[in-house]
């Protein structure tokens, strides 16, 4: 991805540890994670975590510290097989046997961390990395929190696959919570600028986020709260699942080839439906935001419900006038969303109608960053907001997270617009 | 589709006239294929012709027919056999297997196509229709036009893969020509109304080319006539194929899947590039527009370009003021587009940068009908223009047509943009 | 296949009464067929009945009648297009695009067939060929036989395909019939001589029914016929389709993948079994013979049974003292199969528990038609008998018929040895 | 399996010995693996070596401890998660996703060995089974030498998967040596038994091994070594890959769809060969038998060498008489072939022209023990011989091997006949 917007030079310890506060969140979360656990990928789309950890760590490598010639390689070998997609860097392990690489181990992959922690530090702390470089530290910074949710949710995938579903953290149930009643928000159309600003004093934002630019708008309405596993349930009653008319043909094809019948990870046995969370399977709480469903089960619910997506720029016009509030951000104690409320930041990622499209004036970055982003913009779908796996300060109203329609395993669920 | 706009009533007999018109040009197109040619399925896209004679017939019984009680259904197991994805209608032969239905014949079907016919006419003669009907009848004819080139399209696709290259129309040689240096059109951005018009005086329109509503344009340019296939040998020749930062990251995959260099239907030998047209294996004909691109190549080759695709707005924008001139429509003598000229709409369709999305207010029709356009709106292409094979009156600067990324067996080429 | 055993010279006259007798054969099976149903494939395994046509009729061109130096060959392209698997003929159309194949046309087929068939019987009634090519006629007339039954289960598989059920020949339900109860037939083992003998005064024979040669048997018992249809259906409802002991592994894995519960082309609905049979759809026989299960489902009934497959050598042992007594062979007006009788040849093929392996001394025959059986001994499995569409005269005791252990299409059933 | 022999009554501390030092075996080839090599599954027919470690420990206690009710089950989830197949047990982990399963991890495992080691070993110092239960100890302990060997091809596969072919053992570069030149040895032919004693002093023998019976064999010759790399290199510049009448239909079509042109783990590059071991890759030895073929391509090679494969019957009744060398078995130290010598057990596994075929009157054992062996029966090819990753003591002249024809990661090689 390109960096559009350049963070303002402060002084080098600052950077330093916000260098080092990323770097620790990721150990904190494979803490509790043992080797084996950090090998296997439980589907192309996920990655081991281990090779997360690795790759967030070679990114600093190839973007920042190659570009001192005196910096010694840690091992020429992890480019090939730590180099996730970018074409321009060379060859690479193919991505559908990442988890084929028992080698380097979890001990290995540590003390690469470490020597690269060494070297990074060494040279924010010198003051050795020109503004390009620096934009890049924060470049990769954000990327590593990035990867800090993809960790939890291929680590969510895989342990899901296991028969006797273990805990990656142990947590108490949630008391009892009531979510409020759906209400509604209006807003007025015309022209809203859409995008994140950018310029010297502009906080960062990926090139995806711009050129911030006019859209216009129809008046609309849009839900003060995500949709609930409670309403939900009602529209699996209403037989949600079995009417195509509330579908797209691709939804209506693809609920019938997988056999979907309600949202990843849950299960109905003994006459109560559970749900696979990173505590273990639990029973479904009713007042909390649904979540891990696809773009098809969104647009369906959405139907069903009389009501449709927001844009996303529709969404972002709504946010933009929400207030600070934020949902649940990531807790490493808890993993897992809260009570579905009012902010539209946080707690699950928000399916938009809207295709993954360049905005207008979109240019990707020079060189091999410039494929972070924009080589994708092709049959995805916009989510908006964050996620109770997103890292707190990864969070932002211009943000736009994408996936394929029929991706379940993000923390995605949906508000209603209309 | 809903009937977003009422045709004028007009008199009975040029209803009947206009419903005979568009009839007979379908009888005109399968004249030369036997009943072998109208049986296979070339691939899971495309259908057997006579399964499209079937269908666009059922259409209007289905539709129009069947409202009056009295009429005595033809045979009621082709609306099992001849409904294509119409859910509220009921259950329908899997469309993978439609090149295995083969009773009823061809002649079974002529004989259904005149006994459909002879009760339309009778009631368009006698005024047995209300103005609802009549917009199913005008929806109708559209629908059939539509076929029209669908059954040119699968035809070319299936004589494409019989190793001797057997013609569907017999044609001369086009005479050498030269097409016109590319030059670039200027327009201002602002606020611009796109989409159909709605109303009593309205034409016809699908339901998905409206609501007419106010979109915000930036300034830009669009090329004056499309890429040709002299222009996408230059892209070839520079290693078009071969340079992964010209691809969106879904097309290169794609491109090495399926080992594409070339456009469908290009083969070199002997040193020279031929394509198969409806009339059998050509030399490429080096003024005319490229044709039998996919969405990734068409993407690629405008980045190569230094350019983009427009977005259908900026297309419609553009054609809205370019005049009434027309390239190539269906010429049943012909069947392949002229040389790269100025017009927008005719020869070739374009790929747009945008993806096939409902416009804001967008309601789809109520009925069976309302299953036409809606339900497709996810992961497909917008094209505009029109083609070699769209019949003459068919073509509108508002149509919306839409293909997945990787079709290629559309006659889908490119007009570039910046 | 090679020629293992050379007719015995004869009239010249009489040869051509043998070739015309089984062509006209071939075209009495297609009389019923129209252009369409003669041209699509419904699966890989099977071939469009024009297909079938004018391969056999290449066989002669092929092998025989290009041998003439002198002789003008119909159309070039018809060796890519018609030869089947002969890799020393050269290229050919992929087999699982048969059914694309619309030119040439059923009617150009038909004159192909006329001009082989005059050039043929001129041959053979100037004495022109000598006796390699004389035998290579006989193997021509016994491939067109092979194709004769080949093209009836094609079509059987096509017209399943469809949802109402075609009918190849019209037929009367046959009169209630009591198959015969279970009775066995024991033989003493030893060394026994398996195999078609080879020689001068030979009948015609394939090469891998040759050489004769030893083989040492247990003492064993066969039953007097083979299984039937009420049989199967105790097998059915003692949940032999559910119980895992009673399948080989393989067995197991794919009844799960495919969901079989019964035999091919069997359906339950309004409280009865029906099977589709080139009649159309009919209520089960129960005391006919069951016919369209796979190997696995052969040997699982076995193994229910308390029983096993004979081995081919069994089979053949217990065959050769077993009396001249022939079941239902092809009768065009019938085209399934009788009751369960006690011959052992005819009513439907029957699987053995021997892999389809080359006997002890075998050497396929020099040239491309050494490609006709060998090549294919490799995970195949032994089917002895004939069946009811098994053209007369095509039948013998030595014949091995094989197919891979999930073919159903063939008109295959079993019975018990122990 | 069936145990159809029994080992003699032994004293325990022997029986105990003898299970603890097979026990050992997999403790020692699994010390060099870290737990991340434990843990990846790298084709479905391959397993993690830490579930091997546990699928080995669980057999002992499914079949023989848990026939002590007072005997306290490790852990019950175990049943499920390392049975392997064993329908008679119970519902299973799928077989595709036992990479996916980290927890129990290695550690954990580990200490399941040692509890049912404890156990067993307790039972078996107090006398406490009887025969059957000793007799399937005996079992129990042949399939862990099994699953020894199954683990070394296992990691072989996963281990050259690695774009930097990491080493399993070091191990020294072998001393230039030159095979024997190719001799053959006649035998002559008659009635043969074939297959392993049965009864009290016979020796341990998997079910499939009996019963012994008689074959008519006819008079053969063998070669009086395996083919090496030096000969296959041969076949390769006599384009074997390229030539079909080599090759039967299957094979064929089978390296088409793989682009085989050389045995598994072979790499050409820099003007060399080099092959893939379990000392990583290195330069191919020409004097070493070849190993890594499928059945495909022994076929092949025998065909071009003017020879075939010996049957099992064939390869038996020589090895019967082939005296008592071994060639390279199991070395922890090695895990590779020795140089291709004269003895006909060891060094690499030997494709036979067999299937994988039920002896006549074999009956599987009672018990889910039964299932062994027996229900694999089809489409399987029968090697013989033994190979360097075998266990010394496991190997037999009786022994039958069974393979799918693809199937290349065992140390499969093959030795002539004619």
């Amino acid at each position: 991805m390109s960096i559009t917007n350049r963070v303002t030079p402060t002084s080098t310890p600052t950077q330093a540890g916000r260098f080092l506060d990323v770097r620790a969140l990721t150990d904190t979360l494979t803490a509790n994670l043992s080797a084996e656990d950090q090998t296997p990928q439980s589907m192309t789309d996920a990655s081991p975590a281990k090779w997360h950890r690795a790759h967030v760590t070679w990114f600093f490598e190839e973007f920042i510290l190659r570009a001192d010639p005196s910096y010694a390689v840690y091992d020429e070998t992890y480019r090939y097989l730590f180099n996730s997609y970018y074409e321009a860097v060379g060859a690479r392990h193919p991505r559908p046997e990442r988890g084929l690489v028992t080698r380097p181990g979890v001990a290995d992959i540590a003390h690469y961390r470490e020597y690269v922690d060494s070297a990074m530090v060494d040279a924010l702390e010198r003051g050795a990395l020109d503004d390009d470089l620096l934009a890049l530290v924060e470049l990769g910074c954000n990327h590593e929190q990035q990867h800090q949710e993809l960790l939890l949710m291929d680590i969510k995938h895989l342990f899901s696959t296991h028969a006797f579903a273990p805990a990656y953290v142990d947590r108490e149930a949630d008391d009892a919570e009531v979510s409020e009643p759906l209400t509604w928000r209006s807003l007025s159309g015309g022209i809203t600028e859409i995008g994140a600003h950018r310029g010297p004093d502009a906080a960062f934002a990926y090139d995806n986020e711009g050129p911030r630019h006019r859209v216009f708008l129809e008046d609309f309405e849009i839900a003060e709260r995500a949709v609930t596993n409670a309403e939900w349930l009602e529209f699996m009653a209403d037989d949600g699942y079995r009417r195509p008319e509330l579908w797209l043909s691709d939804g209506w094809a693809h609920i019938h080839e997988t056999g979907w019948q309600a949202p990843e990870y849950w299960q109905y046995s003994d006459g109560e439906w559970t749900t696979f969370t990173l505590s273990g399977r639990r029973r479904l709480a009713l007042d909390e935001p649904v979540v891990h469903v696809s773009f098809y089960e969104a647009d369906a619910y959405a139907r069903w419900a009389g009501a449709r997506l927001p844009t996303e720029f529709e969404w972002e016009a709504a946010a933009a006038t929400a207030g600070e509030a934020r949902g649940q951000l990531l807790d490493p104690a808890r993993c897992h969303p809260g009570r579905a409320a009012t902010s539209m930041v946080g707690d699950v990622w928000e399916w938009t109608a809207s295709a993954y499209l360049p905005y207008p004036g979109f240019v990707p970055a020079n060189g091999a960053v410039g494929e972070y982003n924009g080589k994708f913009m092709c049959d995805q779908h916009v989510l908006r907001g964050a996620s109770a796996v997103t890292p707190s300060g990864h969070e932002r109203v211009t943000y736009r997270n994408f996936f394929p329609a029929p991706a379940r395993w993000a923390f995605s669920g949906l508000r209603l617009a209309r």
